[in-house]
């Protein structure tokens, strides 16, 4: 198996919170929405269905606890989840933490202006809560 | 069990092709894409995480399998795949086609201008080569 080796831009526009059992989870460096990303420890797949199939199926299972908990830790008005990868083609599932009186309901947050960064004692309680539902 | 209803406004914008062991198989009225939309034939779900354990993992094998067959008969670029229910809360999933040539790339296609009708043959055609692959 080759070294995973994590996109050079996702690296720079989140940070690494904690391994799960197929991805690495990562929180988006954009206070604007509690977004997070599952990115696969695979090299070299951009689409799911190149993954293998119980990798296909932990990335689900992995998909699913997060939207769930990050619903709880947010008390969100929808989970968004997407897996674009139209600018960074290394496979990666966003989940995003939406409220109906964010700045860019109900589009999609895509693109929508410029990140801001995380004040870092909220950043830590809400990653703090975020890994005690996890564990 | 309840009856399953489409919601009204995913009825207005996509048409039937199939029914798959969970999810109604649309395509949407909008010719600038190939996009498709899969929607669980159960009532009363927002996220995904609502749906039981085994319509779960149905769901993500309908997903997989469908992008799959999007990108054989397209020869897309990308494949884009999100669950964002912001205007529309029935859950249902988009696989779209993407081509680094469309009048959205790199953009998501969500809220991107005014859809256009298909061409009936075009359509009768993409449907038909869809289906055969599906079958």
């Amino acid at each position: 198996m080759t070294q995973f080796e994590i996109d050079a831009r996702l690296a720079r526009d989140s940070r690494h919170l904690v391994d799960l059992d197929l991805c690495e989870l990562r929180l988006m460096e954009d206070s604007r929405w509690p977004w997070l990303l599952l990115v696969p420890r695979r090299d070299g797949i951009e689409e799911v269905y190149e993954l293998l199939p119980e990798d296909q199926a932990l990335l689900f299972a992995e998909t699913v606890r997060i939207a769930e908990v990050l619903n709880d830790v947010t008390g969100a008005d929808k989970i968004n989840i997407g897996a674009l990868g139209n600018h960074v083609r290394q496979l990666h599932v966003h989940v995003i933490a939406r409220l109906e009186t964010d700045a860019a309901w109900p589009n999609p947050v895509w693109g929508v202006g410029a990140a801001e960064p995380w004040d870092e004692a909220e950043r830590d309680r809400f990653v703090f809560r975020l890994m005690e539902r996890l564990s």
